[in-house]
């Protein structure tokens, strides 16, 4: 398969230097506005060729990586779109996923396939100097798949996120928007004010306060270090979603306020432990081990469907581990092919589709 | 010099231990109301003996460490008081000081010295199982003299800290208090909200949600994985510069949320920048290099001098590296020496100093 990245920066360089390292990717043709970011993936071995210009880079490329800010999506496809082959593949990292589909979606040619996609993987550094193969190792890696998904692409990009040995998870575009405000954002702008608020009190009153951070202040304000441009396009792209989940944080530092002003140690213990169960529960990213259980949908011909069942088994936080699409050879539909890790695992996503109408055959391997 | 440590828990047992590969410390007698913690300590070499109870533990002891919670601060002492031999200096760790310096400096016998401390350094572990010799090496080690506080305790304390690789900063016990409240609570309990919003929100909409946390959730909610009952603890004992603080912090994300909202994104870009900025720009833990200035000071004999001087260093955030007391022989005061790393740092201390009133004398060494 031949890739064309555009955009060389911390996480399109990574994914360029993992996906070369699989089988699957032979050659990627690179470019970047930034000439030294360009040349840098060249040498780290991101990209095994510098185009001069985004066009050139996508021209006859089977694969199209998008890894640009959010804002330039747009403009970049639209850029790109007279030189992408009959059958291409366009998929993206952005992370805000609702504008970035729609707009990728609207200006792809016919013939020309989109897969919204987004790593959930990265640092506070960037640049391609510091992209690394493995940054997405054990990483979950978000497909948002829409009623316009082919079935086919799909796989393809579902494919070569597990051999890039990230776990693949479908969330429907609006949707990824809320969780990532959540679980992401959210986190980004709380380190951010308070990293201005220790910061600026050190300036007005104390100015040892800083160097009484211990490593519960160092962990919680590290990503306050991030680059401002791609935060300040992400407010502009998910402030909706930012604000609503801004208001629910506020309130709940407020209720905890409250629960401490009125000595409700009931209240603040239970708060306390709810977060430390929470925190020590978490999946980590260690591989994960259990039967592998494959399940086969006779799939109904209608758009749509792909999405609906992999956004399905995405809800309950399960992943799919790998996905086979056969078409009957007479058309009116085929099925599909889910393998899933854990027995318990397979049977959430078993209930889940069956609830939705489904009739799913399975299969332990 | 032969110490007690009642109190075997984490910081209790990392403190043994680093003291006990100092010089300094010959023998260390411990007691922890938990007999397997403090088995536990004895074997990870935190202490050399066991003690039945408190009293036992510090009688004949020199320098005796109370390493419990804030809230036992006050029976404890009460309870080994009368065991304690004329001259012996009691330090604390407690990270509340206001309520825990008032307290022991109350029940402290005559001729017993009070020097209260707060190693900057802890983890979201706990218990002497996980202790480390090394927990304390290039962290702030606070004090807390008061007008009370006995110089040459102090300085003994002082060295302890230096010899531990920590580095000891002086500060009033109130003022501590507020400190302690935006550097160390506020992370805390930002962590814990953070972690309950997405956890609950995991529950009621998305199972997949947590599936997604990159580094930036993990390391911001990594704390929330701490000791419920020592957090309680806390939020009791500095109440007043918790809530204070929280709601500085709540009225911040209000203001961040509404310059997202109204799309001020020259307002929201000042406040990305100016957080990395200050994150860059952070003291690391990183042994500080420069050249060694003493500073000496004639000091009056009256209360409070020893205080008024390290706190006064402390609060422009300069680490006393090294400090004596020379008693002048027929009484009336003495000769303050104070060592600093760095040209510009000794300035600093030498204009505060002067600005309140001292004769400072500098001898670059």
């Amino acid at each position: 398969m031949r890739a064309a990245l555009v955009g060389t920066g911390l996480i399109g360089a990574s994914l360029g230097m993992a996906l070369l390292r699989s089988d699957e990717v032979t050659s990627i043709s690179g470019y970047d506005r930034n000439a030294d970011e360009l040349q840098t993936a060249l040498e780290r071995g991101a990209i095994t060729d510098m185009a001069t210009d985004a066009r050139q880079a996508v021209t006859g490329a089977d694969l199209v990586i998008l890894a640009v800010p959010v804002s330039a999506m747009g403009p970049v496809m639209r850029d790109i779109a007279p030189s992408l082959r009959e059958g291409a593949i366009v998929t993206d990292v952005a992370s805000v996923k609702s504008e970035a589909v729609r707009v990728l979606e609207a200006a792809a040619p016919a013939g020309v396939h989109v897969i919204g996609g987004h790593p959930m993987a990265g640092s506070h550094e960037h640049g391609a100097e510091h992209a690394c193969a493995d940054l997405f190792v054990g990483a979950t890696y978000l497909l948002t798949p829409t009623q316009q998904t082919d079935s086919a692409a799909y796989s393809t990009v579902h494919q070569l996120v597990v051999d890039i040995k990230a776990r693949p998870l479908a969330v429907d575009p609006d949707h990824h928007d809320q969780l990532v405000a959540i679980i992401s954002h959210l986190p980004q702008l709380a380190a951010t004010t308070l990293m201005n608020l220790a910061s600026e009190r050190a300036q007005a009153e104390h100015a040892g306060l800083l160097l009484l951070a211990a490593g519960g202040f160092r962990d919680a304000t590290r990503v306050a270090a991030s680059n401002p441009d791609l935060w300040l396009d992400i407010c502009d792209q998910n402030g909706a979603a930012i604000t609503a989940v801004l208001d629910e944080y506020g309130n709940r530092i407020a209720d905890l306020r409250d629960a401490i002003a009125g000595k409700d140690w009931k209240g603040v213990c239970s708060r306390l432990s709810a977060a430390r169960t929470a925190r020590q529960g978490m999946p980590g990213k260690e591989s994960v081990t259990g039967a592998l259980v494959e399940l086969v949908l006779p799939i109904p011909d209608r758009p749509g469907v792909l999405a609906e069942v992999t956004t399905s088994v995405g809800s309950i936080g399960v992943n799919i581990e790998d996905l086979g699409i056969e078409h009957a050879p007479e058309g009116g539909g085929g099925r599909l092919r889910l393998a899933i890790i854990g027995t318990a695992e397979a049977e959430r996503a078993v209930a889940i589709l069956v609830d939705r109408g489904y009739e799913v055959l399975r299969e332990e391997l």
